[in-house]
């Protein structure tokens, strides 16, 4: 049997170069010899705007079509306003791709820092919805820029979209031990969108009878993430909201250095992408400061997605082991992807 | 001279009758004799609505127009659907009364738990529009509770409203020792209302130039939440950002016991409303388990707001003092308010 994975890689900015190239260097490492890995780079990001104002062209979307999975590296620069790469390149793929689960799992490891006081065990996966939401782009504004400026954005929500993302969601929960599952919403003062997701939370609750469930206003699972992190098993959420609390969420589970992300569209239907949650960082980009941990975790999500389960293990494992193993020295990004590397390598 | 304060109390819901009769008590206690205090007492939460099916008549609205402040304990109730008594109520009256200003301060008290190792010393204060974004009850759904359905949610903001909210906030800033503003927002996403915001912020910070101005986006300013608070001095922000961000605050700083708010209407055309940032919690509600602290507080607020700048500090340093002695041991929910009660008695 001869296996492939055909990758395209988009590096981005600022700090994706490098923290890209060490998850390749894990990638290459944990793969059996009989898979054969090709990638294909993408010159996309700030770099590439500013030269030709392409965010991303048609030709680049088709192509990258083509491949089985993407790994990204970071989208952002303070040169390009603001907007502009993130609407035009990451959000673009994320719809375009149908990434409708994205998903952002928060662990703390052991010899990890927490701003947490005691802490807590905290183990669990933020289902977001990837592809609705306050991140359609719908709205606008009227009169720019004027005193009478009117300035809407429209947060669009579907039964179809709702509906799929929380089955996604029910199913992992139902694959865990804990089979428990949240969804935040704000249905209290978002009666529109929020009662659709909660009737639909419920009703397909009915298919999953040994799911646990619980509900949280969006401002109260903020308090829970900090005085109770352990109380999450899954958690599902529109786009919004999974945004502000899955960046919460590194910030509690030693940080964005070490949050994992994965775009996924469950259909195989398009290709899925897989990325760290942190940004660019374009204060300390080329510095060697940038920690490759979280993209080399979203490699390990980018595994399992495509069927590698020990693969992906193995990884998860060499970063436990690599935080368990640290001694509190600095060290460069080459050489963290070098020691999980090393410690990955059949 | 002789002075007076018609106030107008809403107790509301689980909780709220018990916490305002402490707010009261503490109230009559710091007040100069020749100071008249008129309460009138308005029954209005989840009993009334059960009772006759009336959140808020405009007959009520209208009479409660005649106060110079209204106190509110607590809306919602578990056996009221979501969203009733939250728009029909609560919102009804920030909308009614154009409280703009969401005044949120947060402030970690010596001798008070917080779930942030290291104890940083956090002393800052959300300004959270009132009066817009996606609190408008714009919106709604098409095809209800079938497989089609669709529900939007439009978060409409104005030049109008935002830059009279961001004004406020500079001059709250400016009159703080740190001279420091930050503005939350998603506008990186949500650009069209982000890009507003941003602009007018830039345009009014121009004649605030002792103000050191920052931008965080909504994710990233939760991770300083809980590993940098220190870092915010003011910040200002919309109305769903700043409610989930205030909830984050007082998870940081002592938890939802002690967070107080003013939803304040500047220009005094309507009365302005104080109330404990927490809910009704109908769990604890009879069991003289809840902390008044946060009325207390709010009843602080209320007080510099109508011009009683002495009185509103002496809560404040009451309340402090109060929290550094305690030994620990629980107290009731009247117990504290006779504590406070007697520490601000002149
Ligand atoms: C860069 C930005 C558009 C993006 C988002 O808001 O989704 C980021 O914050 C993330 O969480 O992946
Ligand atoms: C009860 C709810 C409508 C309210 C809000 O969302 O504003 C509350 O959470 C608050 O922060 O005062």
């Amino acid at each position: 049997m001869s296996r492939s994975i055909r990758l395209a890689v988009i590096p981005g900015d600022g700090i994706g170069q490098e923290v890209v190239a060490q998850g390749l260097k894990v990638l290459t490492s944990v793969l059996p010899q009989d898979v054969k890995l090709e990638t294909q780079e993408y010159d996309l990001g700030a770099k590439r705007w500013h030269e030709t104002g392409d965010t991303l062209p048609d030709a680049e979307l088709e192509s990258l079509k083509q491949h089985d999975a993407l790994l990204l590296g970071a989208i952002g620069d303070p040169s390009v306003p603001s907007g502009v790469l993130e609407r035009g390149l990451l959000l673009k793929l994320r719809f375009a791709f149908d990434h409708y689960v994205n998903l952002r799992p928060s662990k703390l490891f052991p010899n990890t820092s927490t701003p947490l006081a005691g802490r807590p065990d905290i183990d669990f996966v933020v289902v977001r919805e990837g592809t609705e939401g306050p991140y359609t782009g719908n709205g606008g504004s009227l009169r720019t820029g004027t005193p009478a400026e009117v300035a809407t954005e429209v947060s669009v929500n579907t039964a179809y979209g709702v509906e799929r993302v929380v089955r996604d969601a029910y199913e992992r929960a139902n694959a865990r031990p804990r089979k428990k599952l949240t969804l935040v919403h704000k249905n209290n003062v978002l009666v529109y969108a929020g009662h659709m997701w909660k009737n639909i939370f419920d009703k397909v609750g009915q298919e999953y009878p040994e799911v646990t469930t619980d509900y949280l206003h969006v401002d109260a699972a903020t308090i829970f993430f900090v005085t109770q992190p352990e109380r999450f098993d899954v958690i599902v959420t529109d786009n919004l909201f999974g945004d502000i609390l899955t960046d919460l969420a590194a910030a509690v589970t030693g940080g964005i250095g070490l949050a994992a992300s994965g775009n996924i569209n469950p259909s195989g239907e398009f290709p899925s992408m897989f990325e760290p949650v942190h940004g660019s960082a374009p204060d300390i980009a080329g510095t060697g400061k940038a920690d490759p941990t979280a993209t080399i975790l979203s490699v390990s999500l980018l595994l399992r997605h495509l069927g590698y389960e020990t693969e992906a293990v193995r990884i998860e494992e060499a970063v436990a082991a690599d935080l368990e193993a640290r001694d509190g020295s600095a060290r460069t990004t080459d050489e963290i992807g070098d020691a999980l590397a090393a410690r990955v390598a059949g």
